[in-house]
């Protein structure tokens, strides 16, 4: 957040920066949308939905798993939230009480150990590495339960941020099993499905009724701003995810329901871009090794690359201070994802323009 | 919540339902903001923001404060939020920890104690009427004080859904002081600003630099569907909201923020329909009495009557549900706002169109 803020303000002091840093498309949404919510302009009013979302954009979404990942889920399970945050938030007040303890990688999207934190749970970050497959394993679950005591849930995202790493078909499987054999609850993010470039790509939805699938617009389909996504629910927890959404947000923003409803007639702009980040990946996967930053986990999907670069440094948050007051280049330091290992780690976002990589790898290859 | 489903759905049906159920304009937002998102759409990228919003927001808040109130804010003091909602949550969040009592008036908004209680905390409802002024008082909050604990938090709306009061500049100032005396965290819902018809609208910035100050641009400035919000926060709480802020909602809508930014030019427009407000209010004044509603508070502003009908029920969830089913016209029982007294009230809203009001009042007088 801080380094963020430190090159918004080299940026408009006039300097040159080039981020890496931020985890959102520089690609705008998609056409289709862009016009839904033109047209909705028009019209003018704008109010509140439904809780859990208009019955256009909940039906779209249950469209989408029909199409993309060919699993029937009624329209009811789908609950339209103000972006995955908000779906975290509720999930968390929906399922925990003060004190559960909620599982998570580490490394892992720091703003999950955040959330947990606020509302008085308890994160159990579970170290993920080569031996694991860099996802969660049901024996590292129990070990962590012997370790800490009873397990309430489990947060796993795949593709994931900041490693890349995608959970193929097996091992979700076997995570959604032993979730389900030993009542705990699955939380499956799943943000980054659509971006992903080796691996299996697959939905908790498929495998358990019982899991809690989180996803977005905000990755694939380019809308960070506009502030929406969605839950699919077990259906006995829609009522409960209703209540606290009502309470809580009353709903979604209504203009970006609208688009969201037409973003997915916008796949094949995103699927455009997403081959934009394929390219960037490749050139982040060829180059980063002989600039020292060994890549450290697959990069199979979202838009990542996590490097160790303990050969330089043991300080990455001052190594990424450096490299922006020197060369201006933003990258972000590992310790927000993983607080004990994160010194020695990187994270450089491939979501922007291939010119801005090329520049950036430039610029640390004469710094280096 | 239900009540409001019920009507869409017989309206769905094709009968001819009048709400006076729903808490929000049915003017849209302003022309200059609908323009501006227009214009925004154009450029197409619209990403995150900084977590408190964009400094052009901040500094259209705070100049609003300058002109409006005549009260000097600096923007950093200045929090966008995605609502109200988020502004209680986030607030909530940072101020108490779980177990903690906040006060706040019986009757009230009902998602006061519905977050409070999701986030852990205790709402302490405090019973308001005619002998308070129908507003909170030091004197009540000593004397809740003795009766359940330390309060570490007051919350109280001014103008107040659902009574209508306006807590004028003597009680405001004294329940401002009682707090920054015994260190109680005071919080201010102003969301209703704007829209006050009788007694002194004043703000709880003019008294007390600790105040927590939540308001929106959902009411006056007819954005409900926009989701946007602000705070005024005192100067140490600015990090610790910044970083709950950043964690549980990345940041308001970018769309929203732009169109909000331009509504404050947009005060001429937003004016007329505040007078088109205080002609439904006079209808309603009038005719309510008569048809067995005896106004139970004193219409101050906001956009709603809150009304006893303990005379024609002794069940005002009945009653409504009756209502709806024999003549189309929704009205919210008191029960969501009073949970002891609320069986015998009712509240109307006059935020819709003056014909409706009409309509609904003319089908209830051959109903009653």
């Amino acid at each position: 957040m801080d380094v963020l803020a430190e090159a918004n303000r080299r940026r408009a002091a006039g300097r040159s920066v080039v981020s890496l840093a931020v985890g959102q498309p520089s690609h705008p949404a998609p056409a289709v949308a862009l016009e839904a919510a033109r047209q909705a302009l028009e019209t003018g009013r704008l109010g509140y939905t439904d809780a859990l979302g208009t019955q256009s954009l909940r039906q779209a979404i249950a469209q989408h798993y029909a199409e993309y990942y060919g699993t029937t889920i009624a329209p009811e399970r789908i609950a339209v939230m103000t972006g995955s945050s908000a779906a975290f938030n509720v999930a968390f007040l929906t399922l925990f009480d003060a004190g559960d303890r909620v599982a998570i990688t580490r490394p892992g999207y720091p703003a999950y150990r955040n959330i947990l934190a606020a509302l008085g749970l308890q994160p159990v970050e579970i170290a993920v590495g080569e031996e694991t497959g860099h996802t969660l394993t049901p024996d590292a679950l129990k070990a962590a339960e012997a370790e800490f005591g009873p397990i309430k849930g489990v947060l796993l995202a795949s593709p994931a941020n900041p490693t890349g790493t995608v959970t193929g078909r097996a091992a979700l499987s076997a995570l959604a099993d032993h979730c389900a054999r030993t009542g705990t609850a699955f939380i499956s993010d799943e943000i980054y499905h659509g971006l992903t470039f080796s691996g299996e790509e697959t939905t908790a939805i498929a495998f358990s009724d019982e899991a809690i699938v989180i996803n977005s617009f905000s990755k694939y389909y380019c809308m960070t701003g506009w502030r929406i996504g969605w839950m699919v629910l077990p259906q006995h927890l829609v009522r409960a995810v209703e209540r606290v959404t009502q309470s809580l947000y009353i709903s979604a923003p209504e203009l970006s329901q609208i688009a969201a409803t037409a973003a997915f007639r916008g796949k094949a702009e995103l699927d455009g871009v997403r081959e934009h980040y394929r390219t960037n990946r490749q050139i982040l996967a060829d180059r980063l090794p002989g600039l020292g930053f060994q890549i450290a986990s697959p990069m199979d999907g979202a838009f990542y690359a996590y490097a160790d670069v303990s050969r330089m440094t043991n300080d990455t948050m001052d190594f990424a201070w450096k490299m922006l007051r020197e060369i201006d280049v933003a990258i972000t330091p590992g310790i927000d994802f993983d607080p004990v290992n994160g010194h020695r780690t990187v994270r450089l976002s491939y979501a922007g323009a291939t010119e801005d990589i090329v520049e950036a790898l430039d610029r640390i290859a004469a710094w280096v």
